[in-house]
């Protein structure tokens, strides 16, 4: 038996990274003291390429689940994926207040009729809210992001202030004239800040990313020279992008229609809550469209990262009722996102050989990043001061840039911590410790199954992917060990040719030569048997395609 | 019957692309006229994503199997393998002439090796050589590029001269002090170019690529800062790279070891050709770097594209003699290929992870691109002044940007063509015209096989890797229809999780009580019974899972 350590300790805060450490996405942090946790975010990631047949990924939540009862709330930053789309699964573990802005809260239920959860506890916020939740007090501070309704957290605890930023940057000149809140962030900063999380996405890049404004004269130029439709392909949740565009197509005398599911969703949304601010009468509806020329046409789509059931997709492949083609100018207003590379590639090859006129990233400005670069990280470390400072929201590379730079400010490197996902940090108002870690990792969405994908069934699906699956089937009479039938073979994924047939003949003759040996032998013997009959089928498969299929012999005993 | 056309006309010279173009990768283009056809490079590509388990794609010869009594030989402009990977499959159908330079050349030996090809005919060119062709007479031209012994060519032909650049950059200050011989292009241009043949890998990017030359204070800065190993990540076939790294590691007191299998063995040949000049007394194989401390030590090695079987990536995952860690730096000195940005980025987390440091594209000039961009497109119109301008060597987008930079030049439109894989130009003194196609495409090689995997297998290969395979085998008495066993069932890739025990059991029981009807049922009505039962079985599955795997029923009539 064990004993427990009876020393007394003051309680210490504790940060508890459930995702986003180390890589991009699932974003979520454990603030705890004592008898309270609170949660920052909670998103989901995408598949890598070898999750195969993964819809998508979410933080593991065990150690929520085994703490639920001090769990006083969500808190979410803001409305992108990364960061509530694991949302529908956390409300169904735990019945606690989601707090957010209008827009997040929207993105949210909106969430929520696609996983039928009925009812939730949702609580909106504005910039300069101050909820209580158990011991700590939060505030809400606006930032600037590439998405509506974005706010950072300054988390008042017993042990001094914690500040998140969430996903940022700094724009001074925004679309809606309503700038990020750094005089907030200077006050906490002269107040004292115990511990600052902070974005590291862009922390790789030097100076200062555009201000969305920027794009402007771009999108202007487009319209003055286009002579046929614009189609302007974005992330449909960039309502700032939307508002520029829209704007600009308005004044060149162009009606404007959305297209795909979450393009047409999220401008509903915005329009309502105000965040999207177009006159009724400038938005047309796409069978309505014949009754406009070609030059009086701005059509918004979903699609700028290549995906395959996209609206920007199907028009580049003929299978839309907007079909892009001559006289059509395409705007690729987002870069691809690393993985996405070669599928936004290929829409691009589609759309000119269509003939259209693309525009993208490589030859214009259509496109700015939403988080801070270097200079504006180190201005938010220059206004904040933080004592303790954690970069988030970031693979290795982004989390070490991102700390070495906040050392070259002159931060303690004692006091800097590059965590993992899981890790523990705790801190005094004095000194922090890394002390171990809770479970935590991925769990992997595929249908309706949320975590019953494990490494073996990737594992299997790899290799079936690889050469395909080579079944054989070889019935034999439980009495006396005769074939009580042909060997019956089938494959998928494997072979498919002139050959075939031969092969197929010849991997039967010694699937059925080889059972000869069933009869003549002792049951005991059989195993053997099993395993001679696979190894020659698998050698003769082999020998002939250089290839290994994934081979599964079913010896069926029959009466 | 169809009559065939009697008019005569002059012939022709015809220039048929069998590859590179609409795409990066397997370059191949035809060069005919009357009874004469030679071949410009014969390259491979390698598999898209969606080509599961495919090792590498080679044109479609077909068109040259059905003329090859026409062949007077290939010509290869460089040892790249979207240049030569081909020439062993062309080996084996073609029994002509390959001409290249040195290099070029040995690099293609070493792939008949690989082939087990014992001999060809292999004939070594320097630039300003000559050679005839049946009618063609080709000359060999110096070109700047990320390899060594690269080639343009300008064929004489009885229509006119046709240039076609190969892969190039226009580089003053190369490595090797042998700039590209700008003047004899200039020298074609002057006497008059029917066609120009230009790559338009870059023709996207403004201004000229960097020199070489340019890398060299990136790389003294390395090492004069480094104070453990260097650890330099590139392509093996770049020796120029090589050549200057070495020198400044020689500079630094540091002793070179080669790793990777490409690296080892191109690095070999270099030197024994002459390309790369490094003394032996420098060079220490991977056992004797025991002898040196860490920063007398600069390691060469293959994996600057994240590639999961080479060194850089083994190294990096403790699963090499040279395990990387810290005090290490890491320079991956190339920028990732449209495709692997993925696999690059983990292996750079993964050496962060490890504690080395990582010099790399988004942070310090290590990379310089051996392609020109949209000024040394120019400067060769320029000289070269081609009648006919075909970019080659591109996907759409690149073809497309420069076709448009040909027109701003003054060629006029209808003597630009971008042509298409398979598409057939016929060229006259005073004409062009695209004049319909020839058999082409993409020919897929997976182990042994070239040209067996298809599109259906692809396709399964697809189903299979998104949610698995099943499997259930039913064994009914021929002569009763009853059952002769229990359903067996098998699933691959699909599930599993403490749940699948029950679901199996439901669709066994499923499978079970549907199949009693075989004994009820007359024989004609076996094969609607067949269909009930896989439709009661997949619906189950897509219901309890929301999956769709392969389903594969397998009815076995025993005696």
């Amino acid at each position: 038996m064990t004993k427990k350590k009876t020393t007394k300790t003051r309680p210490k805060l504790k940060i508890i990274p459930l995702g986003g450490l180390g890589e991009i996405g699932k974003n979520m942090t454990v603030i705890e003291y004592e008898n309270d946790i609170i949660v920052v975010d909670c998103g989901l990631s995408f598949p890598d390429e070898d999750m195969l047949g993964v819809d998508l990924v979410i933080p593991d939540m065990t150690y929520l689940e085994d703490n639920f009862d001090r769990i006083r709330g969500f808190v979410i930053t803001h409305g992108h994926e990364d960061h509530i789309g694991a949302v529908p699964y956390a409300m169904q573990k735990f019945d606690v207040p989601f707090y957010g802005s209008r827009f997040t809260l929207a993105l949210i239920e909106h969430k929520m009729e696609e996983h039928k959860i009925k009812r939730a506890d949702l609580r909106t916020v504005v910039a300069g809210d101050v909820v209580q939740l158990g011991c700590f007090k939060v505030e809400f501070i606006k930032v600037s992001h590439s998405i509506a309704g974005a706010l950072a957290v300054a988390v008042t605890t017993p042990v001094g202030v914690v500040i998140h930023t969430g996903d940022f940057k700094v724009d001074y000149t925004p679309v809606d004239n309503e700038p990020i809140d750094i005089a907030r962030f200077a006050y906490y900063g002269t107040k004292g800040v115990l511990a600052l999380m902070m974005d590291s996405t862009n922390a790789e890049f030097p100076g200062s990313t555009p201000s969305e404004l920027a794009l402007g004269g771009t999108f202007e130029k487009v319209f003055d020279t286009a002579e046929g439709r614009v189609i302007v392909a974005s992330f449909a949740s960039n309502v700032y992008r939307i508002q520029q565009v829209a704007d600009v197509a308005i004044r060149h005398n162009r009606v404007l229609c959305f297209q795909g599911r979450s393009m047409v969703m999220i401008a509903r949304i915005a329009m309502e809550l105000g965040y999207l601010s177009i006159p009724e009468e400038s938005i047309v509806e796409v069978e309505k469209l014949k009754n406009y020329s070609d030059s009086q046409v701005c059509v918004f789509t979903t699609g700028s990262q290549g995906e395959s059931m996209s609206g920007l997709f199907r028009m580049a492949n003929a299978n839309h009722k907007l079909n892009i083609g001559k006289g059509d100018t395409v705007v690729i207003s987002a870069s691809a996102i690393p993985g996405n590379e070669k599928a936004v590639g290929k829409v691009i090859n589609q759309l000119f050989m269509r003939g259209a006129n693309v525009v993208y990233d490589r030859l214009a400005d259509v496109h700015v990043s939403g988080h801070a670069r270097r200079e504006e990280l180190k201005l938010m470390m220059r206004l904040i001061k933080p004592k303790f400072f954690i970069p988030v929201h970031g693979e290795a590379r982004h989390l070490h840039h991102h700390a070495l730079l906040a050392a070259s400010l002159g931060i303690k490197e004692s006091n800097i911590f590059v965590m993992d996902t899981g890790a523990v940090l705790e801190l005094s108002g004095r000194s922090g410790k890394l002390v171990g870690s809770v479970p935590s990792g991925s769990v992997l969405v595929d249908g309706a199954g949320v975590g019953d994908i494990g490494s073996a069934v990737l594992r299997e699906r790899r290799l079936l992917s690889h050469d395909g699956m080579f079944v054989m089937v070889i019935a034999i009479k439980r009495s006396t060990g005769e074939l009580a039938a042909e060997p019956e073979i089938i494959s998928k994924g494997f072979v498919y040719s002139k050959d075939a047939d031969e092969l197929m003949e010849e991997v039967k003759t010694i699937a059925r030569e080889q059972s000869l040996a069933f009869a003549y032998a002792d049951r005991t013997e059989w195993g053997n048997i099993k395993n001679a009959v696979k190894s020659g089928v698998k050698s003769c498969l082999v020998k002939r395609t250089g290839r290994t299929p994934l081979i599964q012999p079913i010896f069926m005993e029959v009466e």
